[in-house]
């Protein structure tokens, strides 16, 4: 009972798609913010449902830590292997397994990625909305309950994803929710996954909701004088129930990234990027009423295009923001954050956090999907330098007390990871303990992604 | 440690807010399906989350069922006491706490009916949008995971509920969610508790999603030759992802009786009736739109209005439809089916349904939020005639059967109660048993509303 025999174990059964090599666990040791890389002691490549079971069963019988992995995309070390154990790698489960285009959803495996899946529906007429940015993986976006810049059209993949097959940690297969649009069948398990982050069963499939590609899709730009001026702009369009796609602010230092690197040159000011998706009528409507909102709100330049190549553009820059902060310091890491908050409270959030930035020594820049109350800051921070590290911390606890203090969370997309576990308690009080409970009740022997989320020993 | 010790303890605790007498219990133990009358021991009338917190300890060391009421209008007797003990009657909780218009929410006790909460909204210019019909309390539409008519536009209660207070079966009280519009902060314990019927923790605080009223709605009936014309034009509207708000089907004989119920002379044909809510324009186009795929569909005597007084007697209409079933039929019980499939099976759906009511030799109609994919018969028997509840069980059965073969879910919004655990584990398979072991984790005395959900003795 212990992690070299469930190695030994998982060699035998796996063979070739059991690896141990440095190079393989340096890459599953990795992560995008500023934890030291944490390779696990292995990594399995599961090929199907029943290799994820019997690996879960092994595991289980050896009390090794299993850390499902996608495409090591999140931004909290969620996917970290730090009590050792395996990395379970999903990016071989990467079928599409079928499209119902008159149903209007998708069934997949959970390797397979959100580029992938959309490149596929091509030609159908169809999307799969939810787009954090990054390339992630399907499963992954579901395990931490991702959303990003469409989340306020279409929702997130709480609302996305419709069911799921998992592996519960003693290797029990279940399948929960189905095809249908909604359900009052019992508790909803679907939705206690999304989100769980891994420590409550593996995800081996999904059903996903579709849309119908919008009719027609304008791209609108705007820059503002003050932050003020967007984010009142965004509160009030949402308060009018204009259906946004997209609402994306970027504060004056976002900008100057975007111009280091992509060459542009952009007015270094507050600015919205929005997206509409309706009829061509409706399009054109919608963006007639936002220009007017921001006329009112010292909004200038509001510029609109239904030209894809311009949309693509625009969207392009925005999903390279992390690139984008690194032009702002060479040599730097960013540290993103991510807090959401009442809509109401939005412009006093924002307006908070760059107070504290500006007052604090090292840089960091505002952008956020303001239209559902989200927003991040990057905090560029020097590699590997202690006390920078911890002015960035100190910064992100005072938004994540920020975002309690008026009625908001401490994580609108990224989840908690290990980044955000000492704020968990601040946020749910005894609640986080029935967290604990769900937990143990699950996955008795805390085998599943053990640090994260709960806090259970 | 029995009934009748705890019967005394609430007696002390509530004074007269503790209720054994025979007309109220009799009230408490009514249902709107064919359950005979089963009163519980008693009636507590909390007035705090303090008082609920307090029954919940006592019946807790004393073993007694706890079942939390509402306004009694769920169809699968699913606040029935049928072990004994108390009724939890949550109807002076009925307070309407904040009501936040910036920030699109309002905080109430579970007592407080969605009709009541939207008259204090009249002024506001907001709205709360789920409308199952009945003039619910939003604690049991939460308990239920309602839906109804509009969901297809704005959800059901799983996507309109933000956040809960919930005391637990050991009297703790633990906040679930936060008022921020989307939240990846731990496992998602709001959408638990929505839809467990009263079986893990009982609702006493919740806070809403509002929705803007649109700056136009117009509403629109249409007739049909056939079934499948009617269900075709719905799937064809969805899948061309107009926005719609309504989108009821209604058969032949369910106009027969709306004509009856309400004096008038409706066509006894399939019928679709339709709401659009958006800008001026954006709804004349969208009532435009399906008026020509209706008409592609057979469909005749498309007829649109936005006066206010046509909607609500079309509404009106609609909602009483379970008073109209009773014309047909005079003297007879409706007994009220539910199931729920992909929108792409709806046609096959309903038109088994249809046939294997027309083989029977009881009346039935079917009704629905087709739009979800949702549609209901009712079944029109004999009260207390036992071989016209066999055939109509019998009926209701195959239609589980139906959904799942399909791809759905036996429940689009009535839930599980009593009348449909026989159906629980053909849906889940191994998820039932995962649905138990959460029972038992978070209520391992079973007194919340046992013998309901999940099977765990």
């Amino acid at each position: 009972m212990c992690i070299e025999t469930a190695l030994d174990r998982l060699r035998n059964l796996l063979g070739s798609r059991f690896v141990t090599s440095d190079a393989v666990r340096s890459i599953h040791g990795r992560n995008e913010t500023w934890y030291p890389e944490t390779p696990p002691d292995g990594v399995a490549f599961p090929e199907s449902t029943e290799d994820v079971a019997q690996i879960l069963r092994i595991c289980s019988e050896e009390r090794c830590p299993v850390v499902p992995w996608g495409t090591g995309t999140s931004l909290e070390a969620n996917a970290l292997a730090v009590r050792g154990g395996i990395s379970l790698d999903m990016g071989r489960m990467d079928r599409i397994l079928a499209i119902h285009s008159e149903g209007l959803d998708a069934v997949v495996q959970p390797g397979v990625t959100r580029e992938a899946l959309n490149t596929h529906l091509r030609d159908s007429g169809l999307f799969f909305p939810v787009d954090p940015g990054a390339n992630a993986s399907l499963g992954g976006m579901a395990a931490t309950r991702a959303s990003g810049t469409t989340a306020l059209r279409y929702g997130t993949m709480r609302e996305n994803v419709l069911a799921l097959e998992v592996v519960l940690a003693d290797g029990r297969v279940i399948r929960t929710g189905s095809r249908a649009r909604k359900s009052a069948s019992g508790y909803d398990l679907t939705r206690l996954i999304v989100g769980s982050e891994g420590t409550l069963g593996v995800i081996t499939e999904l059903t996903l909701r579709l849309q119908g590609q919008p009719e027609a899709i304008s791209a609108a730009i705007c820059r503002f004088d003050s932050i003020r001026g967007a984010v009142d702009t965004v509160i009030q369009t949402i308060q009018m129930g204009v259906p946004m796609a997209r609402m994306e602010f970027v504060d004056d230092r976002t900008v100057r990234g975007f111009n280091f690197h992509s060459g542009g040159s952009m007015p270094e000011a507050p600015h919205l990027f929005l997206e509409f998706h309706g009829s061509e009528s409706a399009v054109a409507e919608q963006a007639a009423t936002v220009a007017e909102i921001a006329a009112d709100n010292g909004g200038a330049g509001f510029e609109w295009s239904t030209r894809t190549e311009d949309r693509a553009a625009l969207w392009k820059m925005r999903h390279n923001v992390h690139y984008a902060y690194q032009t702002l310091r060479p040599g730097c890491m960013p540290m993103t954050t991510d807090i959401c908050v009442p809509i109401s409270r939005l412009a006093e959030a924002v307006l908070e956090t760059r107070a504290d930035l500006d007052a604090s020594p090292i840089t960091g820049a505002i952008v956020g999907h303001v239209g559902d109350g989200n927003f991040h800051t990057g905090l560029l921070i020097e590699r590997g330098n202690a006390e920078e590290l911890a002015i960035a911390k100190d910064l992100a606890g005072r938004m994540n007390a920020r975002a309690l203090r008026m009625g908001g969370t401490i994580s609108g997309e990224h989840g908690i990871g290990l980044g955000k576990m000492d704020y968990m308690e601040a946020e749910h009080g005894p609640a986080w303990e029935v967290m604990a409970q769900l937990k143990r009740c699950l996955d008795p022997l805390n085998i599943l992604n053990p640090g994260k989320v709960v806090r259970i020993d």
